[in-house]
């Protein structure tokens, strides 16, 4: 990307962020200049990029606006979910969306896939590919219960960026980030117990909540500044809960990144009730900021914390490798791990392990965090130009999952039935509830890089959410 | 091997399996040149060469003679464990054997590790490299939940020399056997509940009852025949037993096949107490006799067993390939499988697919199994020659682990200890009892391929073993 490209797309960003609003002045082409550190004629380039985009207009003598027409969609509201403990459902909705039997010709907008087809990745097929030639029998092996100690080694490495300091031995690594999720899980409580969750919540830790019989709670979520601490407040004081499951970096699906004050105040709340805290921070390195956000292990000063990710979705998921950093859960996770599975796939995570070793990995990073948030701006501009109006969008400040609130009365369930006839899906919000909300929310994956064929999908999403919308009405 | 090796292998197993006991005459030369289709010159030289190792001897004009003084130590006696359920224990020396902190230098003969650097291995590291050369993005991607529909594919047509019928749709992949277990046990019973199980019984299943928070009944074993059916009918008259957990063909610990009325008996008691059968077949494929045992589950006609299995003994272990065919309990097995690790690693996967494709696998098990074969015998002998007198060994008929019962007052854990010092370690018996039973046992693997160190850690094995007995004489 040249010097005005890379300042308009920021710009992009900063008017659906909302930072800039519609009808309001930019900044001048001078004071950009001196910010940004390039010249006059970049700076109105980049200008002209915009305004072709219709995204800004010039004013005479005046300077650039934010064109009234493309404002931004608002972003949801906080969430009001029961504030009790229910037990969950909907597994058949979750089966059906990881599409068991798998179809290759629908176009999958509902899943967290990432975008694995990036030549930055091409290094790890190379490695694959000498791994083969050299035939070292250890990787047939059964391995070290915690892992591959070169990945554990690159991992500790890594957390520095979210602020944690860990030795490789106090990692465990895991079959992708849900053997994590559910080993904390078991570590920290016994069905029967219950779990406090940012309500809408990842589809899949809801699952193994069901799975292992726990109760949930749901807690009002923000979707710029997520967990509600004053309700979580609340019901701590209410409920004997064990645990709170967080993703505070770039949240799956609302995609925010809990600011720090508010990550001091959880930990301080869940020093005060003594609960654990599980954090999947598989999205935390995909932030858009840099640097990344800080991960709540990092302010965890007596192991309450356990730090669970992945590389699923930084690399690949098909790799399963994910880890664990269990704090003072470390013996209890791993006598879980070696019941649940016996030790991870050696190969892998050999594989992953060299891939940082030979420093592709930050430069991989660097290349999906771009096209993710430059896809984000398109999806924005398709979700503006195709989708009828009084919708809420997220604004997701990482990862490549974007939330979409729609009358109350919309039922994304019937719309899914219908996109599956016009061969796509989107995920349906009521998977993201215990208690069935969200039926009137969609998560869409902006993932791949945008085509023609994305907008054909996108536009052909917003007749059938208008054709939805209609039938709602009348109901 | 030439024909007449082959012959001489074939009697060695036959003696050390007591067919022939010491003292019996064997056949003449005419009699085993007609039966195996050989010469009678072929013969003779198998004979010298047994004369050779001592374990024969001819006497003039009567024939040869299995020698008196090379007469196999016994076999274990069948168990006696406690009738009552009872928690287990163990975990901290399950967790010494599989070394967290792995020591590169310790000879491991406690271990279930098969040898991985066979030659009859080398298609799947070619395959491996050619994956890394393809670069299908389709291995980096989230699969389906049930797993590369090739490999399905593959282990229902491996099933059937089982006598199983099974579709690929019937199977649900499993990262290792050791997911499979915990998956089926998740989905038969509660925690609270009572399984029964072989007296002794593998130890990794030992700790998945454990973290599962289930009752064991251990139930007497004969290392013959299996499982007493006698004491089994006792126990699921006495307790509310659940499910039975059997290691049926090429048992681990005890290398016995179940007989197959004893299998019919076994099927026809789940059915009348209406208990789960979870069959775990690791080893089964590894059985020295052609055709492979059959499994439990050919003769499950209500979908009450769930077989597992995996690729780690017959192939390499660091693939983590396993599945379950789980019958009438497949949906709650997918659910468990989606919360337990949210799908397999597809590249390994479909290494393994690749590799019985083309062809490698039956010839690659052959190897196998008579490599494992001829080591049972040298490792006998070595066990007659090098350990003290006094002491059972089991006669596996598959697989390649060795149960040695010492005298009653034998220190399994005290041994270990001293071997540790001498740089190699067995698996001690309490690890394999709920109950802390089989202190005087050890575990021995006989896998790799049988060098001069091999026998060296043998005969030290015998003195540490020896000087043991004498102190456990005093005590």
């Amino acid at each position: 990307m040249t010097r005005y490209q890379h300042l308009a797309t920021l710009l992009a960003q900063r008017i659906h962020q909302g930072l800039y609003r519609p009808g309001e002045r930019l900044p001048s082409v001078r004071v950009l200049s001196q910010e940004h550190g390039v010249s006059i004629s970049t700076v109105q380039q980049a200008y002209h990029r915009l305004e072709e985009q219709m995204l800004i207009s010039p004013q005479p003598r005046s300077g650039y606006f934010v064109s009234a027409r493309y404002a931004s969609p608002p972003v949801p509201a906080i969430t009001r979910p029961a504030q009790r403990p229910v037990e969950i459902t909907h597994w058949d909705a979750v089966r059906g969306l990881l599409d068991v039997r798998k179809e290759s010709d629908v176009m999958q907008l509902g899943s967290g896939m990432p975008d694995v087809t990036s030549t930055s990745l091409k290094p790890l097929w190379k490695i694959i590919s000498r791994q083969g030639m050299k035939q070292d029998a250890s990787l047939l092996q059964y391995g070290s219960l915690l892992g591959v100690t070169a990945l554990r080694e690159q991992i500790a490495r890594l957390a520095v960026d979210g602020g944690c300091r860990l030795s490789a031995d106090e990692i465990v690594t895991t079959t992708g980030c849900q053997e994590a999720l559910f080993l904390c899980l078991r570590a920290v409580c016994e069905p029967g117990d219950i779990i406090a969750v940012e309500s809408p919540t990842f589809y899949g830790m809801m699952q193994t909540l069901r799975s292992y019989g726990v109760k949930v709670i749901e807690i009002p979520t923000d979707s710029i500044n997520g967990l509600s601490l004053e309700a979580l407040e609340l019901a701590l004081d209410q409920w004997p809960i064990k645990a709170v499951f967080v993703v505070p970096n770039c949240n799956n699906p609302l995609g925010f990144i809990m600011p720090e004050a508010r990550k001091r105040g959880l930990m301080t709340l869940a020093q005060r009730f003594d609960i654990a805290i599980i954090e999947d921070d598989v999205y935390g390195e995909l932030a858009y900021e840099y640097p990344r956000p800080t991960t709540l292990k990092s302010l965890d000063d007596d192991g309450r914390v356990l730090l669970c990710s992945s590389f699923s979705k930084v690399m690949a998921p098909g790799l399963r490798v994910g880890w664990v950093a269990p704090g003072r859960y470390f013996d209890r996770v791993l006598h879980m791990k070696y019941v649940n599975s016996g030790g991870g796939v050696i190969q892998t995570q050999a594989a992953v392990a060299e891939f940082i070793h030979q420093g592709h990995y930050l430069p991989h990073l660097r290349r999906m965090r771009t096209q993710y948030q430059r896809n984000q701006c398109r999806f924005t501009s398709f979700v503006r130009h195709y989708f009828p109006e009084g919708l809420c969008v997220s604004r997701p400040q990482g990862g490549f999952l974007m939330w979409i609130e729609l009358p109350e009365a919309f039922d994304g369930i019937r719309l899914n039935r219908r996109l599956a006839e016009r061969g796509t899906q989107v995920a349906v919000g009521s998977l993201f509830s215990a208690s069935g909300k969200y039926r009137n929310c969609v998560r869409l994956n902006y993932a791949l890089p945008c085509t023609e064929e994305t907008e054909r999908a996108l536009k052909m999403i917003g007749e059938e959410i208008e054709r939805e919308m209609v039938l709602a009405c009348k109901a």
